[in-house]
């Protein structure tokens, strides 16, 4: 007999679990796949999507890496404009919705991956939700929001809240012409860096001409006409024709918690290490999710598409009988603003501290290649470790080209438990285009050793 | 009483002991540091002498990181043109010369540093002496290659063997608008890569225009009037006004092996993880030791500024009462020629055959940013691993720009000793400008775990 697998979501979640199913097990006649997408697209980069907005990247279409037809010639059978309304755990069915007018239908499954993904936060405001206002997750967001741009002309943006997508959307407006303020809760930019080097963030928007007001929350927003008008914070208006929601994503679980499947204190569906949820037969993937942070161990929702598709991958391994295991996250992540780059991996001094780990941390400047060698750029390593054992807890990054992809031995580093002083004797790479003869990453490292008392 | 400390080589692996040593004892009463070189500069960077020699770089002065007097005005007594000529183990002295004509003197140690460094293979061919065959390894050596290229004007340089030096003088000479062919005795450039890999350097010097004869050992040089005029080898004569040998260094150990201080089979002095050599109060540091590698298990000398420098610290902290190790190794290096980068570390497919471990690999292409992100290059990335159990054993990259440093977070994966299937589960930086969704070196640990059959 076929055995039925569903999927829930189109985007990288689910689809890497239909995809990577669909290669362990090639005959339909063995295993149909059938993935419901309530919007149009499939298997696009929602991490492009700010550079399809500041027109780095062209066409729309860029972002797609595989669309429903070429999903269906794969066979995988991938309907959109269908939506999801429910799931029977009892009867192992769906109830889907298609959107095109099609009416409503249970679809019975064996096994069910969710890959619902995230939604932006939007908090309770008034005004929210007039014409202009943008949360931009999916692509038919970013779509909407470049068309906003292409055709309406903005003269100014404000940017509420500083998240990647928020930081990303003010480099997108800025390339656009359009003038940007942005308007933050916090004191720094990007509350996911310690404030020492938000600050250079902060520094760095404004290099580019972003406007910015820290510590200061949004309460509101003026519309005419049910368009927006301004912003309102505490302090002050801020006239405005286009505004960006930046306030970071959560996960969008509402289905799986009204059909009783655990979703945790984060909001995000609950797994195993093999992205089983709590019900038997029923998996999850990607956005929706909650994981494992493995220096904290606490669980996190981390929206990201490099999370969602090893998950997927897992996913589709073991829905097909495999065994693999989605090893939790450090919380690594890069951004780029312009041309500055910032990176970050592990816990930050303040994150340490919340958990409860003592943490000693230093901060070093360096430069991306040899000072003497054309090109080299200024760059900034933050390094937090645990006191006593020097235990490297994370790092932080801020500088220009060629920076922010050094966060990647600091997440090795910190993955497998390394000290400071054994990152000191860690045989990276050295020649004069790519390093100064110690790496900022090192230097970091032997200064970060004299604080810990070795 | 004062203690002194002498060192024997200005550059990295002798001064930046002497440096850190100053840095833990400033009190020259209580620690005298006298450093003899027997050249005239101190402390600057080799790795930098084919981008001064192409021009990349265009005063010498930029590669010293600290000149003689900078060193004495730290409270390093640093006598350059001074070389000694041996070492009285028994009485605690060093015989030194002094080059500017000041005669011959012994001079007491309590602590003896050897940074000798290394000398450029010269092997006994007809004609290896002829004015305008240059091998590369000190400064000197750099400003009289320069000096040649300035004022001699060649119209074509022939390059001897294509280790990492050789590699960056072909280029150097590509830069100076030289016609240059290498001659080199393996079927391929960088002897350090596997074969497949090091065919891309192949297609990346041709694609600048360096003519290549591999598989073609130099036999001899002919000369007219004292100088250079052709490269022989078994196949033909390459007419030429400037040879610069690439054929790697060796350890310069004579000094030591003369005063009964172990060298090793390398030819490298040998030293435990503190840097001692066999000799109570002799300790060596940079590219006259050998040192162990921690992948193949075998000691090895490793000519590498990055590698003095650390063990430089190592001995400056040991012999000032500190307790530090130096970790060993792993063959990381990194290499450009023009637009191309080069990378390795850990063990080759051939070094795994040749140190009798059962290994697997693969290579992936893949691009350095997504896809569809403005500047996405190409890269290639090699992996192998150890069959069964799935543990790196090292990896190799050529890629245009973003490539090369990638090897960073393979040598921190090899260096853990991590298996395939865990690198896919690191958590590595990810962003459309930095990375496609899985980064290079994910996918090839993704493919690799196929071959593993986990």
């Amino acid at each position: 007999v076929t055995e039925r697998l569903v999927v829930v979501g189109g985007d990288a979640g689910g689809m890497t679990a239909a995809s990577q199913a669909r290669r362990r097990v090639p005959d339909a006649a063995e295993l149909e796949i059938v993935a419901f997408e309530r919007g149009e697209f499939t298997s696009y980069s929602a991490c492009g999507i700010p550079y399809f907005v500041g027109d780095v990247v062209h066409e729309y279409e860029d972002l797609v890496a595989r669309s429903p037809s070429e999903h269906r010639q794969r066979g995988i059978d991938a309907r959109t404009r269908h939506e999801v309304l429910g799931i029977d755990l009892d009867r192992g069915t769906v109830r889907v919705r298609d959107l095109t007018g099609g009416g409503e239908d249970d679809h019975p499954f064996d096994q069910l991956v969710l890959g619902t993904g995230a939604v932006p936060v939007r908090p309770k405001l008034d005004g929210i939700n007039a014409g202009g206002v943008f949360g931009v997750q999916t692509l038919a967001d970013g779509i909407a929001v470049r068309r906003a741009v292409d055709d309406g002309k903005p003269a100014r943006a404000v940017v509420v809240g500083s998240g990647y997508v928020g930081l990303e959307m003010a480099e997108a407006m800025v390339q656009r012409g359009v003038d940007v303020t942005l308007v933050e809760v916090f004191e720094q930019p990007m509350h996911t860096l310690d404030l020492d080097m938000g600050a250079l963030v902060a520094d760095a928007l404004r290099a580019v001409g972003v406007e910015l007001y820290l510590g200061e929350p949004a309460t509101g927003f003026e519309t005419t006409g049910g368009r927006v008008s301004a912003v309102v914070t505490e302090q002050r208006t801020l006239p405005c024709d286009l505004v960006l929601l930046g306030l970071g994503v959560e996960p969008d679980s509402a289905l799986a918690a009204e059909a009783g499947i655990g979703v945790g204190e984060t909001g995000g569906i609950r797994t195993d290490e093999t992205m089983r949820t709590t019900a038997d037969g029923i998996w999850a993937a990607g956005d929706c999710v909650e994981t494992w942070h493995r220096v904290s161990h606490r669980p996190v929702a981390i929206a990201l598409g490099t999370h969602a598709n090893k998950q997927g991958r897992v996913v589709g391994i073991n829905v097909t009988g495999g065994e693999a295991t989605f090893p939790g996250v450090i919380g690594t992540a890069v951004t780029k603003v312009c041309a500055y780059e910032v990176a970050r991996t592990g816990l930050t001094e303040r994150e340490a501290a919340e958990v409860g780990i003592d943490a000693v941390a230093t901060t070093i400047e360096a430069t991306t290649r040899a000072g003497y060698f054309p090109g080299a750029e200024a760059i900034k390593v933050k390094l937090v470790a645990e006191g006593g054992t020097g235990r490297l807890l994370g790092g932080q990054i801020v500088g220009q080209e060629g920076a922010a992809k050094r966060v990647d031995v600091l997440a090795a580093a910190v993955w497998n438990g390394m000290t400071a002083e054994e990152l000191v004797g860690l045989d990276v790479g050295y020649a004069p285009p790519f390093s100064p003869l110690w790496d900022p990453v090192l230097v970091a490292a032997r200064k970060l050793t004299d604080l810990v008392g070795s």
